[in-house]
């Protein structure tokens, strides 16, 4: 076999085979091909796509290129979330706790932020002394103790993923369904979960920009876990404003927690209620998808899925007093508030610009070297569809005083004001 | 300037300006430009296509990547052929004495063969002692003295394209219009002539396969010629069986002197004279294409077309004595007549099996470090469109015992014998 004739097969819109997938990667993680030859394949992908099972064996491929978690040594169902990356995206600081109050296993491990996008893994480290390091055997064994885990990628997962999504970047192949579908498959196959629920973003702050290749993507997820054995739920939400109101990785752990105490965003909430209750009903855990929501919506109200988040915190080196009382997390010097200059209603929150803001202000990173400040970020006072008044607050700046002015000014821009009453819905579509 | 924009601008289908194509070639020949960025550039470039600036301005920037041929101090118009390479083409050794044999100065460099295709490089040095290895002073003097040469390239053109088209080779990216277009006029106009006909084969032993990619190709050329003030025509020539009847090195050295003589195979002739008029006329030699065959068929009939070729011959370091009596050429070992087994009409010759045919024999390289045996090779007797009687010469095999047997099978197998009466024309089409 001769990888230029599988470029060439490719680029000639020619389906390969599993043997000849698995040729690809096998040797292009060993080095026997080098990054000319993936770059080409890749771009060849780019403009002929993937069928459903080359994407499948594609994701086993790069599961198979390096280890695994294997998550069989704890008893039941386990589940996992993931989400493309958005604005103000906190759900899985709701989700894990809401379905681990219910006894089903959460075992999540999660990435850092880059860009606009925040990731779990910074949000988690504004609580002092917790650490999101932990070896196999620590994670096995909290997820057995307490049945939830949100720690980073523990061992040698996918390193073929890695080194193709590096290659990726800088070849300007990044944006093809079928790759991104096998990237993300292939980490979570690794992790090792029973039932997956997939969140894919779509909008002016998500990578799929709309609803159409939102759905291609996520049924190609799909298609790839279920290949795999795995339950497999997607379901597209809208990413044209922020999740939630907080933006920035201290305000949005606040919110996650103010969420589990039954007082956070209503769009946030009905997310999360609505990922969590396919992971239930999944699990086996309620003969409907209603009655797992209605479960949910109970294990807000008893305080045991706040309880359930506070024990994480514990477990993984944190103190269960930053659940209880969230004045106790680092203050931002400055809180700015942003001032609606007309009235109307609000139309538009470009979601992108407020990442980018909150960035800006250190919240986020620029490359993966730069450090974060947690304080920091933006909390909406307006969401789309809310009706303001000239003068009114539209969103609160929390600075430390770095581009505090531009920051301002982005955050104002961002907003869209207009006569006309909009109407928003944060569930675009579920894909099963 | 980041090359992934780049990458990603054309993949999208943009057009690229001057400086961004710049900005690409000077950078992946200096290194700065990593292999993978390019050959993810070279496929998206096969997917997207390039306009005829952006193939001009390709072509220009790789031509400014090294040496380039200075022929301004020789006087008068000088005059170029190039040819996107077949089986049997030894037309170069015929329109190169035809048109200098007329004053016109023809000053050619040229290439070595590959697969199934010769190079006339390697055609000349079947002629003892001959020498294709020039520095650029001996290259214009000899242009200067009796105005022609064909030699091997001097200097250090074009870097660009080697580097490129090596990459390309490997990368299933070598099929691609507007990137062969540059390739081939990024080395025309290094050569540094004013007039240049390209013969662009077309059929089963040519690159092209068919007429509408050919004329694609040879428009592209055209306008990237003419875009840098040249003088230029493309003419289409049938590749689907060989040109002339003699396939190997020696082999056709001598069928060019024999046309020169007037008794070369009808195709062979028709097609030199009709290329060499396009040059003459061009260059200012005749007032029509008409006056300028007659002119050139005249130069075949008082002997000093074959003269010009004798001259280049010793100037070279070779011996007139070659021109004038073939006999002294080595000799293959054996002969063997490849005879019909049945009766007919020859209504195809498949060229590409013919060529590899006599690479097998010794006469081709499979690659580059391979050496040639110039005695071998393949005569036809019966080109398309012959009738012929069962237990006739098809062809004549001329070995030297290597693969002798395979060869006979498979020159055998290259003809197809039919029973409806074919007729075949050279000249598929003039660009102009």
């Amino acid at each position: 076999m001769r990888m230029v004739d599988l470029i060439e097969k490719k680029r000639d819109g020619g389906t390969l085979t599993q043997e000849e997938i698995k040729f690809i990667i096998d040797n292009y993680t060993n080095g026997s091909i080098p990054d000319y030859q993936m770059s080409a394949f890749t771009m060849a992908v780019f403009f002929k796509g993937m069928t459903d099972l080359e994407s499948t064996y594609l994701a086993m491929a790069m599961l198979e290129s390096g280890d695994s978690m294997d998550l069989s040594s704890i008893e039941g169902i386990k589940v996992d979330k993931h989400s493309t990356g958005g604005v103000g995206d906190k759900a899985s600081l709701v989700i894990g706790p809401l379905v681990a109050s219910l006894g089903i296993k959460f075992a999540k491990m999660s990435g850092r932020g880059l860009g606009h996008t925040g990731g779990t893994l910074d949000k988690l480290e504004s609580v002092p002394g917790l650490s999101i390091s932990k070896t196999n055997e620590q994670f096995l064994e909290q997820v057995r103790n307490i049945g939830l885990a949100i720690v980073g990628q523990t061992g040698n997962l996918t390193p073929a993923d890695k080194k193709l999504y590096a290659l990726r970047d800088v070849t300007a192949t990044v944006d093809s369904i079928p790759l991104i579908a096998s990237s993300i498959m292939s980490k979570k196959l690794a992790s090792g979960a029973d039932v997956i629920c997939l969140d894919v973003k779509v909008g002016s702050g998500a990578f799929m920009k709309n609803v159409e290749d939102a759905t291609h993507l996520a049924e190609l997820m799909c298609a790839i876990g279920r290949n795999c054995g795995r339950k497999m739920t997607a379901i597209l939400t809208d990413m044209d404003e922020p999740l939630g109101c907080a933006v920035g990785n201290s305000l949005e752990v606040i919110e996650a927690i103010n969420t589990l105490k039954g007082h956070g965003p209503e769009d946030l909430k009905h997310e999360c209620l609505e990922v969590a209750s396919y992971l239930v009903y999944d699990a086996g855990k309620a003969s409907s998808l209603e009655e797992a929501y209605k479960l949910l919506e109970g294990q807000i109200d008893n305080g045991e899925a706040l309880e359930k988040l506070a024990e994480m915190f514990e477990c993984q080196g944190g103190s269960k007093e930053y659940v209880y009382n969230t004045d106790l997390f680092q203050k931002a010097k400055n809180v700015i508030p942003v001032l609606a200059k007309e009235s109307g209603c609000v139309s538009k929150i470009n979601a992108l610009e407020i990442g980018l803001s909150s960035m800006i202000l250190g919240g986020g990173r620029e490359t993966m070297d730069d450090t974060i400040d947690p304080a920091v970020g933006i909390v909406l006072n307006k969401k789309t569809g809310s009706m303001v008044e000239k003068g009114e607050p539209l969103a609160y700046v929390y600075s430390n005083g770095k581009n505090e002015e531009e920051c301002v000014n982005r955050v104002l821009n961002a907003f869209t004001i207009s006569n006309d009453v909009v109407d928003k819905k944060i569930i675009l579509k579920v894909i099963r």
